[in-house]
């Protein structure tokens, strides 16, 4: 068993996603969003980004992460704001231990919709029945998901894990989505 | 007495440099760079910057930080890695517990030199001066120290620390620029 911690990084919303890879199939564990407020200063916002990653590792204990890379906006302002919250998130990992995998928003998309170009409510979908989850995750915890799952299915590719079974029917008695209070929300 | 961990961030290479404010004037403590290997993959070298911000934390002791604020640069993909490094940054800065303060170029060069347009070499060779420096710092570091000095003269206009002494007489004793091997260089 391998526990992935995937993470979609963001400076307003940061989600976040748990799988664990079990032989054939793929299990749920948590998703969420880990939030700040934008009337904060930076280093502030940087500081519950950081510790909110801090205590998803903390509290889920995984293996390694995996994280979405960003692509530059048509917004410079943007793209450093998003450049800021990916260097704290991938901080966050490699300070709590972590190995940290990358992969393109068409690589995930690919992997999990298994065409590169495909809708943000099809990824929400195709997450939801991969991990056999009652409802559609909040987009952000869906595309934190779907990074764990991409590279669940890297690891299958290398042989290191063998084959995703792409809906283990062990998935069928998991719990309800679950959603945690305080900094981290559903 | 307040001591200052002024940072100029960079993911090929981030400058730091340390002062203490005594009363009327400002004591030079240590400056260098932390490099990052291009090579290495992303994760890999935040890892680097982040230790590296960690070990001079333990190593100086500092109560209080500055980060340069950057500018979006006209190649995006730049301004991504810019904002990465310094996310990094702050992320190592807020879980070493310091309070991080941010100034732009303007305003640091503002501070240091009198005017904000000032050349690289000028913020140098200020620095070296109100420092009582034997020699001038690598730039990167300079800046980082330039940085320092303006958040101590912000100190000193909130009348928090006094009003500064731009080349204090009890600098004129001071050691050497001094370079620390290993990651940390000069």
């Amino acid at each position: 068993m391998t526990r992935i911690l995937g993470i979609d990084p963001g400076l307003r919303v940061t989600g976040f996603g748990v799988i664990e890879k079990h032989g054939q199939g793929l299990r749920y564990v948590a998703s969420g969003c880990i939030k700040s407020e934008a009337g904060r200063s930076l280093p502030e916002r940087i500081a519950t980004l950081f510790a909110g990653v801090g205590e998803v590792i903390a509290t889920y204990a995984p293996a390694e992460a995996v994280v979405e890379k960003v692509c530059v906006n048509v917004n410079p302002q943007s793209t450093l704001l998003l450049g800021q919250a990916r260097g704290a998130v991938i901080a966050a990992l490699v300070a709590g231990g972590l190995p940290v995998a990358e992969y393109t928003a068409l690589q995930i998309k690919q992997a999990v919709v298994g065409q590169g170009k495909a809708a943000k409510e099809q990824v929400q979908h195709m997450v939801m029945r991969l991990l056999n989850l009652p409802t559609a995750p909040q987009a952000d915890a869906a595309d934190a998901l779907a990074c764990a799952i991409c590279h669940a299915h890297a690891h299958a590719a290398l042989g290191k894990l063998g084959a995703l079974a792409e809906n283990g029917a062990e998935n069928r008695t998991l719990r309800a989505y679950r959603v945690r209070g305080g900094r981290l929300i559903g």
